[in-house]
């Protein structure tokens, strides 16, 4: 955000450096209190093969978590809630990913996206009438926003909500689609379009409102579950309002400030994916190590073979790199840090695309047996391909940090700023404003093409970042694993190294003329920042990164 | 194969220029009766997701199937087949391919390995008893050499046949594993070991030989189908033999000389896959490219946006790229080539590497869409992650690429010569010969970091080479699609040459020391090949490839 200057060729140390350390005493303590027993639960109780099978969550496992207080984790404990902070919301997430991602979608529709509206945006009456029992998930709760014809472009939804004469309810109508928990859910938290006078102008126009919606309003009805590739066990649903009666004490934040509370909502919610799929790769892995230290081909156990270290090498540092990036973020969110909103758009690109790799190597790793259901693993590959889509698709976050570190960047540029004011905005409206603006200039598509290169490097170099501060932390406190983590971040900063450069030949592959390109090379500079030099930081002394 | 010197810096033209047009008038003819009711029946008749959901072929598909003829598609015309030639089948295969690839394994199971043994190797009388029935689909084969303990380490299988002192017949006993057809088959291709008296030494030593076993002998079970990721609607099960008692006849080939059946089996077979997955990728082309001319948002249709552009051409280049090499290869083959299985092997790799990416980009494309099982991208998804691992791991085969090169490169590497005429060997002979010989050298592991490496640049350059001839056929034959062939081409040549280039900062990423590795930089003199100047090729400018 404000802080992460990569685009003007520095870092702002501050918020990256030293590593996060957030946790008082107690926090750690409750936290080691969980950990056990939830992982215990999901060794014991849960079963992802069978949730799979049967495309819903077994309803004894379903029991068992929100007995646990799983449906709560952020919620108040005055409101029935565990009250953890995101690094200890982070840490159990990653536990769950690490078992069943089907699961983890069912926990994370509900507390990560579905009533994160009334803890962010929620007004004390709210919080009161509705957390209590969807921290002890009695109310399963489901976050409606895409339909049909309104995907990446948020802003064009066609739900409606009219307010009544007398301004005591709005009467909601629409369909929403891919709605995880619509099928199971008695609140949504609902995006829809409201006619509004502007003060300015006086003209009727149309803004977007969030409301908590309960099904016992009436005329609220759930499409069978989806058919899906995988999270099976997760219910996704359409979900049809039909002349539902919303009370207007239901509108969340402000009417016609519905896109803000979207956006929040998201923007909170991301690093938490970074999080459940850091344990994902931890279990990928674990399978793939396993695998390789007991099957002998050629007369020796194949982890000896260097094509599978190799393997492993690079699984275990992408899991590295995306646990860092998600504990930065949680840690950073936890000190009251506000603009977090590019970082955590990199931490779920990079998480997503990070744990479909190594789960692919992982079932490289195990040959036939990964192709197998038994193995387990081509469950967790299915399950993944949805997280590179779902809550903002990978190119259009990829636009989204590449536009927002141009707002800093460059004078042709500066009438962005409104746009960018809308972080995810949804890129829709940066697009638009950018087609307008620009179109004269360059072709649009010739320009999305340089921004994804251009996201491309920031996302490592964000990454880079990341990696140095917790290799640096581990050092200076001594971690048995410093040295290890100290190869781990070094052999990232050497690729990032190595593909950030600027490369002429590179950059002209495709269909474009060069004069259509912006002058992206500012974003190298970064490889000269300086770290803090106070921190025992080790530098990279054969790509001279330091 | 002996003619892909581009290991020795230079291309031996004559076999890849000009592309290969082998098919006689009558062949064309006899094709294009072939792949109107083919297509028809795909569409009409052959239901793909049925078939994945009911894990196996539809009955009237499969007899339908064999009414056709596409049980014996190279069989002679007067054993009961179609006598196509390898290009023919390389058509016919690119049409299953793009329809549903769960079919095509079960038919390439059958004719491109099940009983393609007996074709290459079968004694007339063999040929005779076993093919007429074969061709029509009244018997279903099936190809046995993978065990649980022998995968990629194909030598080490532990299944036995031992002779009878009469000599008469031969007992069998052992179990493989993943089979495909292996529920369904009449006619197996077995591998099993056979005590053998060395001629020089007198020694007994076990050496492998081939059989046809059929299930009528008594002894053969298999078990359940295996629940499986993808190509679920093909069989795929466990077979076992217990002292089933196989007639001498029946031997395939040479007593002791079943390694070679085995390896020739599979070079023979591995362009077919290349040529279904060039189909696979006109589909899955074919549904993004749909998609993105339908969907429209922020007031758009997505096709014009950049970033799916991109993803269009990228996925369009490795379409023609595999397409060229699967017609390339199966041209040779027709034209009497022997020595093709580099060439054949570098196709897996890249085909089965391209499928899978260019499917994940329709999905992509596709967005939530491609994530639902309706839209039938997610099953050839699954379909597609095995390609990558059976019939040869990649990893495998990129080692066998990169030491096959090696074998006229240096000095200290001519005693691998002999393993080497062993082709895939399967790389594990290789793997063992070297180990022995270089282990004082070289760490092995650090060597098959390198060996990948060249592989990956091996592979890139024979590609070019093939779309470099391709294209220019067009050109010089005033092909429609010419301009537009030529851009592929053009756009692969900068990319092969970018990627291509050694780059010190790259090869030194990982673990390894410097010293550790090969002189590699004798590849790159293919950057300098000349290719014939009577052909009316162009010439990539911009990087100097030429």
């Amino acid at each position: 955000a404000q802080d992460l200057l990569i685009f003007k060729g520095q870092i702002a140390t501050a918020q990256v450096f030293p590593f996060p350390s957030v946790l008082s005493e107690e926090q750690e303590q409750f936290l080691r209190e969980l950990v056990g027993p939830v992982n215990k639960f999901f060794e014991e109780v849960n079963d992802a093969a069978k949730n799979d099978a049967l495309e819903k969550v077994e309803d004894h496992t379903m029991e068992g978590l929100k007995e646990m207080g799983a449906f709560g984790l952020q919620v108040p404990a005055d409101l029935n809630g565990l009250g953890l902070s995101n690094t200890q919301y982070a840490r159990l997430v990653e536990i769950v990913g690490g078992y069943d991602l089907g699961v983890g979608i069912t926990l994370g529709a509900h507390q990560s996206i579905g009533f994160k509206g009334i803890l962010l945006f929620g007004n004390p009456a709210q919080k009161e009438k509705y957390l209590p029992k969807l921290a002890t998930g009695e109310h399963i709760a489901a976050f409606c926003l895409t339909e049909p014809a309104s995907g990446s472009d948020a802003a064009s939804i066609k739900t409606t909500a009219v307010q009544s004469p007398c301004g005591q309810y709005f009467t909601l109508n629409g369909s929403k689609i891919w709605i995880s928990n619509g099928g199971l859910a008695e609140i949504f938290t609902v995006f829809a379009k409201t006619p509004m006078k502007d003060p300015k102008t006086g003209e009727m126009k149309d803004k977007i409102t969030a409301f908590v919606v309960e099904r016992s309003f009436g005329g609220v009805t759930s499409g069978p579950p989806e058919k899906k590739m995988g999270i099976k066990a997760s219910n996704t649903a359409e979900v049809y309002f039909d002349n539902v009666r919303v009370p207007a004490d239901c509108v969340l934040g402000e009417v016609g400030g519905g896109f803000k509370v979207a956006m929040n909502i998201l923007n909170n919610g991301r690093f938490g994916m970074a999080a459940a799929l850091s344990g994902t790769m931890k279990s990928s892995i674990a399978k793939a190590v396993d695998h390789a230290a007991n099957r002998t081909q050629f007369g020796s156990k194949i982890h000896n073979y260097g094509v599978i270290q190799e393997k492993m090498a690079r699984m275990t540092m992408l899991q590295y790199v995306t646990e860092s990036m998600a504990y930065m973020i949680s840690g950073n969110m936890d000190s009251g840090a506000t603009e977090f909103q590019i970082e955590a758009a990199i931490s779920k690109i990079f998480a997503s695309e990070a744990a479909w790799n190594v789960t692919d190597e992982c079932i490289q790793v195990m040959g036939g047996m990964g192709f197998m259901k038994d193995a387990g693993v081509e469950r967790i590959m299915r399950d993944l391909r949805i997280f590179r889509i779902f809550e903002g698709t990978n190119d259009i976050l990829r636009l989204f940090v590449a536009l927002n570190g141009f707002q800093s960047a460059g004078n042709q540029l500066k009438g962005l700023q409104k746009a960018l004011k809308n972080p995810l905005g949804n890129a829709g409206l940066l697009a638009g404003e950018i087609t307008k603006r620009l179109n004269k200039q360059f072709h649009f598509s010739d320009e999305q093409f340089v921004l994804k290169r251009v996201a491309d490097c920031a996302i490592d170099l964000y990454a880079m970042v990341v990696v140095l501060s917790r290799a640096s932390r581990s050092l200076s406190q001594g971690h048995a694993s410093a040295q290890y983590e100290k190869m781990l971040c070094e052999t990232w900063c050497m690729e990032v190294r190595s593909s950030s450069q600027p490369d002429e030949s590179r950059d002209s592959l495709y269909f474009f003329p060069a004069d259509a390109f912006f002058d992206v090379t500012h974003i190298y500079k970064l490889e000269k920042y300086t770290v803090p030099r106070q921190l025992p930081i080790w530098y990279c002394q054969k790509c001279s990164i330091y």
